[in-house]
């Protein structure tokens, strides 16, 4: 089975599943997990923040560091595409009561800059202003795309917190070339993924400065995320960027030889997404001959290239694919 | 002083405040105000549904509506402008823990149906669908303009339910001829308010079904919004449907003079926009000369005719504006 | 009809309604409501305290001080038959995010000190610590209970922050002579009730420092609580405080010839509760004859004496009541 | 080190890492991870419940269950002691909205259940009903009582539904002979964790109906509690299931042993609760000898056996907490 439904399927490697099993672990409640320490100590260095907090998904990260910013009722302007309005199940207000207002891009995950600064309501504004903007990047929704560094440069002047939903921004500074410290400088709090296309299987991070991310330790007990022996996800995790962020480049080459096979747009990082008629057809017929791929519009089929899927398996697919769409 | 501000600063009539004195009353508590619930079921019929409830605001009645068709972490999609996001303290997020997705109008306050669609998550989508849309009718923030009624029909027809802040529907009806009983076939909950250009001094009605309103009745309890002998002000509510609904139409026709008198764009209803420079100071020098204005953007002034301002008025504030304005 | 139900049914006077009549208002989302203005200062300084606050129901009221007292996820102590627990529809948890834990009393409405110090969590304690702690006095499911002074004292001093619900504290002080001023200085926020006792239609007041009424000034408006002309529904407020408070002693000397004429035990203050075998049956019979009392638990029917039972109301209510509960 | 603070800080077997080495995993948030499925299923049947899902705490695992059961603003009735309201950080009513109603034990982790009878307001009541009711077996704060089956049998007949918070139910069921399926049959609900006396690094999950559980499953999603690859975790869980229950007679046993020579009160499971003068001096000084206990009131030390703590260990721990205590 060749599955290219997203880089959150990918398995542990060997290396990793030995780096787990002699994992040196305590209770990290009490502080005391060596590994889980280790990991929030390199990925806060990595991002130039103070400190870093260990939790189990994207959608806990992302939530705690907004909360860290937005208290109740205050407004966060994001993408109306962001993964914290479409995938969350609608955490932000549910959990965080935060009031979200959303600008369209010009095309999917696509930033322009005037419009969102058009819609951030500084202080004098006679309602409720805008107390932080949130960023996607690299952009699922917008197919993968890495938001111009320069772009963020200009946003990043005129509002006044912005949070950066980190989860792929390991391909975003593989594709661009801006190192994770100038990312890191750009925003106040981020939230970093270590279970998509590193290949842990379990963990994101929230990144911020040390009065932030003590807030968010309270508010994650609060939440249930607080867990005990966690060093043994924390030690996939450390494995995980020691050995899996240059070899996303191979992730994005392999996309972009599969868009250029199907003849769909040159994907910006490990994304393809593909126009078609009938995409609930091609899923179901491609996975009936072993390749497994998602459902993503009402005339869009989504490819994630990962881990898991090596030169060998991404031909496999481009025949069955080819086969498929030609049929 | 002719204050201009806004309609939600007119006074009670003597015809009014003898109404109110007269008042029947009851402890609306165990329902038996008569005139609340005389006044529930006038508002109710008017829009043609089956139950009505009286609240202290309209921020509260827009939020008891919103209760009813969305619990903690549905989507509701909404203008960018609305004052649901806008005006009210962030409560859709902080209180009804609602998910929040704006559309942003071409211009303020404009309603592109096809836009605001294909932003419409409908089941199946795979993420958070839209559970419910909301617009304002007339919208405030553009400039009280009434949005067109085939517009609306069909919105109505691609959304899976459709909520009406209709703080100043009175003014979208009187200016557009489209019947109360018309708009209310529209939508599945409106919110009306009896304290803007109606001149009641407080409260707002919920508009929907009875199974809608038994549950924003238990809703109001929680939020305190329950009041014992509120006759008192529906009382004033009765009497300004009565006596204050067609004479919005000499509102509308003095904003027109206004905004001719200024050079301003021709106003759709009762509001005002008129575009200068520094409003701040606008707003400061016509107030010192018994104007008040608000100020509205970092270059806009409005400015509402209301039932307290009447033609002599109108052409005092006229000759103080003209001057501040040239001078 | 004799209506014995509450203290909540009373209606206004007629000079009451003329002072209502002729109410000057303005708009108090402006602040510019200068009879609301005047309500809120005359109440803090009752109480000795620098602000207060107008607002819809006596819910509110609590409400908007717990919010003051407490963040989402703090603890609440209070008795587990506060009102605040009881007949707020779950709102210090549902609206504020407030933690509730609860103390039996040894009788409904009885104030052990010990018992509720000993729930008190300091800092230090190796978990939730207890952030505030509520009263109310009179208690109401205590029938009407004033809660010793001493008692109060001892426990503002083992406490860190300690809420009066204080719907009925104008009872309280016309019952122990206890003065509003002495109340006011143990407890760091009093909610206050216009429309039982005291007879006005609509209203209660927060009461409390002047930074912690601005922050329930701004959470009053994301409930919905902020009213426009207002002023309609202080006059009454500021009326009721001049006339009803001293006649206040009427409605014990009332309570008490009903509970001496019925056998129920002494009523502290202004509730009567009455031990019967089918309380169901005598709410039905007393109705049929023109008296209406209220269902309180079991075995128990609740009346309460206020404004609008005078001495013949009470002989006749006495005469039915001693009639159906002889049958 | 001997540490006796918590049975949470317990670290995997060797024969636990490998299981965790070789577990078969998958995407969990796709519901294909076999080994948490597995674990699912079998933690459901040993109950005799439909479903169960795998969390990442004992706390997310309550709250997940008392949203099943409660809807905002929903009274939930348990012990002042509970940690549902004393270690949870207050999340019942920030992030469930619920609100808490608690009963003060005649002694901690007592039942006294008509006491508790007595204060579940059943429907028909004056107020706010009682939606659900939850104890906790064994009661941590009662320092580890297992509660009496009949007590939890009439408990169960007089309540509208009720939630065990069994986190350490397996050492309820082996000290008292119970069964799981007999547990598991008197409650709608039940958390059991696998990371405190079992011994696995992370893990807790939620027992209930399959319409329940897929409710919980949603809200998990909104909470951030949705895991990857969680199989890595669920393989310890299910090897801490096969391997680890039995022995907690050993615990017992261990903890007996303890509490005899230091001379406290003999312990019902695997907690020790010793009556000292200055409890933070005893902490102290036994962890410069290298036993660590924990801190639990203003004159008590808590001591907790485990699978980390073997013979020696215990007889290490004892000459020290003699030394100590005797000095």
């Amino acid at each position: 089975m060749i599955d290219l439904r997203s880089d959150t399927v990918t398995r542990p490697t060997d290396g990793m599943r030995k780096a787990i099993a002699e994992a040196e672990v305590g209770d990290d409640v009490y502080g005391e997990d060596p590994t889980v320490t280790a990991l929030e100590t390199e990925v806060a260095e990595l991002f130039g923040h103070e400190a870093a907090l260990f939790v189990p998904s994207g959608t806990m990260a992302n939530q705690l560091a907004l909360t860290t910013l937005l208290h109740p009722g205050a407004e966060l302007l994001c993408d109306a595409d962001a993964h914290i309005v479409t995938y969350e199940g609608g955490a932000a207000g549910a959990i965080g009561g935060i009031s979200t207002r959303t600008v369209v891009g010009p095309t999917p995950g696509a930033l322009d800059v005037d419009a969102w600064l058009a819609q951030v309501r500084l202080p004098g504004y006679p309602g409720l202003p805008t107390t932080a903007v949130a960023v996607e990047n690299t952009n699922m929704r917008g197919g993968g795309a890495v938001l111009p560094y320069d772009d963020l440069v200009r946003l990043r002047a005129g509002v006044p917190a912005l949070h950066c939903d980190g989860a792929r921004i390991w391909n975003a500074s593989v594709a661009s070339g801006v190192t994770f410290a100038q990312y890191g400088a750009l925003f106040d709090t981020l939230s970093v993924c270590l279970s998509k296309g590193l290949g842990a299987p379990v963990g994101s991070l929230v990144v911020s400065t040390a009065e932030r991310i003590a807030r968010a330790r309270a508010r994650r007990h609060q939440l249930g995320g607080a867990m005990r022996q966690a060093g043994i996800l924390a030690a996939a995790g450390r494995y995980a960027l020691e050995h899996h962020v240059d070899r996303l480049a191979d992730d994005h080459a392999r996309a972009a030889r599969l868009a250029e096979a199907l003849g769909a747009d040159a994907p910006p990082t490990n994304l393809v997404l593909l126009t078609v008629d009938d995409p609930a057809a091609v899923v179901t017929a491609a996975a009936e001959q072993g390749v497994l791929v998602s459902l993503f519009g009402p005339r869009t089929v989504r490819m994630i290239t990962h881990l898991d899927v090596d030169d060998e398996g991404l031909d496999q697919a481009i025949r069955v694919l080819s086969s498929v769409l030609g049929g």
